[in-house]
């Protein structure tokens, strides 16, 4: 358990049980709270950008901010198996943020609402010392994928690259650039949510968005669903494709542990049984199977045919590690 | 027109146009968003509680921290005429907040929650450099109170104490302290949001929740409704009963400015037909008639019977006017 999960644990048993009234189907635990409304589901999920934690203003514009921002958030809506629907945002001003830095921040926010086709409908503005944008985004789902429901014999799959944006981070701190690592940067300025997917992955059995890195949200969906996961190694880092390898090779990394360890993909991991691939004899682009459900505990990756044990660590957002 | 209300229209500007959906109702520019769903409407809302901008930890401990940032997100929904379903809170941490003072933080939430009977279900943990909390709450209305919609004839009703809170603020920015302004402290510290109301709101026809000072507030859902608003000064004053008076005699202000310049009151302002009082003959406790909407545009106080105007000016989030 890290430290973020250590207090999250206090948090919940500070805030009590969750009575389950009529329309409150799922509280704290998963990507989304969910709700209930007649004929589906809302999910419902905030999440914080913060500056100097989760960027800085001299890596990214503010159209990037509020474009990652947004994007952050309905990650989790997705990896439900949910559309999103809209969002709130609330926006802490530090003196720095002039006006038209804000209507920047807006318009980037914009553009990844309209991919999601989900509106920001509202917010709050307030000053303070630190910037930062919290958006919460509430989406529809018949059945909300959880990360619990996997089962031995699924296969897992990745719904886009895995270490690129950890690699982008990377070679913003390390102030290396150039082409090489120009699209993991990409990946970290503005993170592509497969909203399309949103269809697919309500036919997974669990999902689970990778935002604190692989090995630590995979041991979760693991833990949770009471299977082992036994991952790739191949797989995992064409997940990334030539991207990951060059910005690899550039910045001093292996590939395959950018792709465990990263943090912030917002991709989504989901077990779906294989009867699921080719429903209309069609997989949805992008889609990578990276590796298979077993009974058992914990994560495994296959390393030229030898099992390796994955610690279950990864981006802490409180400890920052 | 505020600095904030100003950037705000730019915000929405560069938002852009928001589809009119099968789900979204209302956006951005009242107290909360509507998304219909059927039978009902659920109103959504997201508000910010910044450490040294809404509050100092000299003066609140993390309990309080708590409670008032989900009554403060809270009161939104019942300005609505809504009943709070549940609600998110995203806390950003900064170092000096320890693992205890969190879950301080969360009792304080729950204390408040469970007064709303809306728990709180998700929400996200970031570092950041500044202490704050952001909360979004949902609720459901049949038919949700909007800023538009008074008529002439109306009565205007506010919901609890005007100005008791900003004199609360004021004693401790003064350090003057004693019984004469506890009561006002007490408010300050943990605002009382009247759940009960929600039922009684919802037969309004316009509503507004006081949380920049009720000149600035009043004079908005004026706009909104294309009326006038004369309120009666005694009626202003008599809200905060005796507490106000005595607090605002110790504290060298005048309770009629401070109940007109106030801010985060968290108070209801209502407008209604007569006829809705004492439906079943029973007026609830602690509604105060302060006024009436006539035909015309901007606020009115009447004083010793002599109409004044009153300035549309209150507190700007953004400014700290």
């Amino acid at each position: 358990m890290t430290g973020e999960e250590a207090l999250l644990a206090r948090v919940a048993a500070a805030l009590g049980e969750v009575p389950r009234g009529a329309e409150v189907e799922l509280g704290i635990g998963d990507d989304c709270a969910v709700l209930r409304s007649p004929g589906s589901r809302l999910v419902w999920t905030v999440d914080a950008q913060v500056d100097e934690v989760h960027f800085r203003r001299e890596w990214l514009s503010y159209e990037d901010i509020g474009y990652r921002a947004f994007a952050s958030a309905a990650s989790d809506v997705v990896a439900m198996g949910a559309t999103p629907i809209a969002a709130l945002a609330a926006l802490t001003l530090d003196p720095r943020t002039t006006e038209a830095d804000v209507e920047a921040l807006a318009r980037g926010q914009r553009d990844a609402s309209r991919e999601a086709s989900a509106p920001v409908i509202g917010g709050n503005l307030s000053r303070g010392a630190t910037l930062s944008v919290t958006t919460t985004v509430l989406g529809r789902a018949v059945a909300p994928v959880r990360r619990e429901g996997a089962r031995p014999g699924d296969l897992v799959w990745a719904t886009g690259p895995l270490g690129l944006v950890r690699l982008g981070l990377l070679s913003y701190m390390l102030e290396i650039d150039g082409e090489n690592v120009e699209p993991a940067r990409q990946c970290f300025r503005r993170p592509r949510v497969r909203y399309d997917l949103a269809g697919w992955l309500g036919g997974a059995t669990a999902a689970i968005d990778v935002s604190d890195g692989l090995a630590l949200d995979a041991s979760r969906l693991a833990a949770r669903s009471g299977v082992r996961l036994v991952l790739d190694a191949e797989a995992l880092v064409a997940c990334g494709g030539r991207a990951l390898e060059v910005a690899a090779r550039r910045l001093g990394e292996r590939p395959l542990e950018a792709a465990l360890r990263g943090g912030e993909d917002y991709v989504v991991l989901a077990c779906a049984p294989s009867a699921l691939v080719g429903v209309d004899g069609a997989l949805p682009g992008g889609l990578v199977a990276i590796g298979r459900v077993q009974a058992g505990v914990g994560v495994a990756v296959v390393v030229d045919g030898r099992e390796r044990e994955v610690e279950a660590a990864g981006y802490d957002h409180l400890r920052g590690a």
